[in-house]
């Protein structure tokens, strides 16, 4: 006797037994979802459906088709150079963007990218660049359009139009213990990036201790379900598989990986971080068609280019540029402590989990939505696998706000690093390519 | 950092891992469910992983332990007499508990008997005696004491504060898709009778079409988990597995079932309803250590004891006694049709879920909490499985009260019944009895 086509109570039967939603189904779903017609609770039922019996090509296809047409669609088809985009799952001490959008941008190519915010042991690029004195990633839809066109990047936070859907539903993951699974990330991630109205994509899956996928396998999954995705809908899609068993680079915190992703740019980065952003460049420069590979992007480097175009986004975007030509001028917490090291060896473990969650704690991420970031908060990791290090020589330098705070977390810090009496095998950082 | 000792992600996901949660963590899970700090959408996740996951033998114990205390617990210890209870897993047309508890009552029996409602497309014992004018259900725990010390016999709807944890649980099972689950649904029935302080429990587990449980494996799983619940917690219980393929009897109504209880009770009952009546009154007098069995509940109903003990129950609860004297004067709704055999033959089925299906939209039930009972509305089933018809003979009566809405489901009806040229071979209506 109903005059709607489904109940939300059949399809997540349907998921709950095994079966297969149709896509007109899952396009009901989202939206009934996204109008609040169906239910957190409802949708949370199905969440852990979805988790525990998975969803096949067809259905992940229609679900993230449905999450993209929640919202607005963005489309820079006046803009004729090629538009390409690099999305992180996620790690500790990961500013890779930060670098890697100006030095494409100043090759060519164009960058609409639309990034997070810091949630659980991970940072997020926007708080990041908040840490530089009046940035704002709040742009609305022109003013991201006039930016993208002048200077070929913008560096934004999704709007609230932008693929609703997702922000519903992932905060509901995050309260119902869903947020693990492959395909509610895959859709996740790919219907915010189709939302940008991109024509490539370059994804770093990362893998271990700090990344939200522990497996080589849930995270070789992961890749292979969001190039699909990417190429079902058009976008030419890349997965790198990226160990992030430690912290990228030595900075972890918001201020410090500004400096470091200044350093990178101009050419006196760490060589991981200096490597995956030279990786991820070339990677974005053939997509765009634009030759010459990682001589361009490194001559973008030597001759100012890559520095220049951060400065002029800045600008844009109402960051004071001045921290970024100075980088001592960048916010830093009043107390330093050093971690030292037990007794001479070799680092063999240099756990981003654990680094990651300390320097959460401590202020530079979130616990939980709603937590203020202390921007000068972070940890420089000053040993990593492989390093040799005498007893009592720094491990890490970590600037804080609140002494008993950190006086609490001490000790859950100084269990990252395992010291051993041989230097460990030398473990590659690029596991893999997908696409 | 939290100063709670779990928090329900923690929970939700040990069981969507298929892990086992502690006593303590499942006593902290109910408790903070009820005190609703923790949400609906975290419930229905749980709910769900414990559907595709399920509890094991000491969760299930410790579930329904949780849930049992999360409101009061009767105590009726200054009873001598033994208090034995039945519950029916549901079905359509069953009346059982109408003629049953007064016929055991008038055997010296004690029964605090707690019912429940109509939802989809079974009745509900409620909903049936409240077509008594007058009769109310709503007992506060005083009237309910009294009543029941004063007649061995109280039939009442459970208070909000008798296990509230599966007031709010089970509407949320309802609109999730997570009903059907052993473990859920025999720590919800257990919980409320356990509450009922009662000494032993029949349990009639409904299995077939008009069953929760379509499976007999099913069925069988379900008689044996609350078996194994209620002698854990010291409470005989036995089971019987029952065919619920056909509805109870000929009749499929609120008012219409009073009648064929009233017809049971003056020994002219059908013979399926009047069978399983006296098989659990026998079961319930061995639990209450009586003596005579079959010969003391056939003496009941010859002397007229038990039809007196109806009647002295329905006073006591405000319910007016001339219906029971005269069943002719129940409810009847104005309007009368009758669905005839297509043509000759045996009646090879009569299925319970189309009958009790149509029954609740034509009024006799509801769809959702808060659809309004018409208790006139029903259906009186005049051929039943092994029945000889001729072509033209009713197969059904029905009384409705709205001539479009019996139309739209006139079809559906007739389609209850298939008739085959040969004879069914007899199916048994006690299936298996499980102690």
């Amino acid at each position: 006797m109903t005059t709607v086509s489904y109940t939300a109570v059949e399809l997540i039967e349907i998921k709950r037994d095994g079966g297969v939603l149709s896509e007109d189904a899952i396009a009901w779903l989202i939206d009934a979802y996204t109008a609040a017609t169906i239910t957190d609770y409802q949708m949370s039922a199905m969440a852990m459906a979805i988790f525990l019996n998975g969803l096949n090509a067809g259905e992940l296809a229609a679900w993230t088709e449905a999450m993209l047409h929640s919202g607005d669609v963005m489309d820079f088809g006046e803009i004729s150079a090629k538009k390409v985009d690099k999305h992180s799952t996620g790690g500790v001490g990961d500013k890779i963007s930060i670098p890697l959008a100006p030095l494409v941008a100043a090759c060519g190519v164009v960058v609409p990218m639309m990034s997070g915010r810091s949630l659980g042991h991970t940072g997020g690029t926007l708080d990041k660049l908040e840490s530089i004195p009046g940035f704002t990633t709040a742009l609305d839809p022109v003013q991201f359009r006039n930016i993208l066109r002048e200077h070929g990047l913008a560096l934004v936070g999704a709007s609230e139009t932008i693929v609703p859907a997702d922000r519903m539903l992932y905060s509901l993951r995050d309260a119902t213990g869903t947020v693990p699974s492959i395909p509610l990330i895959s859709s996740s991630i790919m219907s915010k990036k189709l939302a940008e109205g991109i024509d490539g994509l370059v994804l770093d899956v990362k893998t271990g201790s700090g990344a939200q996928m522990k497996s080589r396998e849930m995270s070789r999954e992961l890749a292979e379900t969001m190039v699909g995705i990417g190429k079902a809908h058009g976008v030419q899609t890349l997965a790198f598989i990226t160990s992030m068993e430690q912290p990228l680079g030595k900075e972890v915190g918001n201020a410090s990986e500004i400096r470091e992703s200044v350093d990178v740019l101009v050419g006196e980065g760490p060589d991981d971080v200096t490597e995956l952003t030279l990786v991820f460049g070339e990677a974005m420069l053939e997509m765009a068609g634009i030759e010459g590979g990682r001589a361009t992007l490194e001559k973008a480097i030597s001759t100012g280019a890559a520095m220049e175009k951060l400065i002029d986004v800045t600008v844009a975007q109402g960051g004071d540029p001045s921290v970024l030509e100075d980088t001592s001028l960048l916010a830093k917490a009043r107390h330093e402590a050093t971690v030292e090291a037990p007794r001479a060896g070799y680092v063999s473990t240099c756990d981003a989990l654990a680094i990651g969650t300390v320097a959460t704690r401590l202020g530079a991420g979130r616990l939980k939505i709603g937590d203020v970031i202390d921007p000068g908060v972070g940890i420089t990791v000053e040993a990593k696998v492989g390093d040799q290090v005498s007893a009592g020589q720094p491990l890490a330098r970590v600037r804080y706000a609140d002494e008993p705070g950190w006086e609490a977390l001490r000790e859950k810090l100084a269990s990252a690093w395992e010291i051993s009496e041989t230097a460990p095998e030398a473990a590659p950082l690029i596991l893999e390519r997908v696409e």
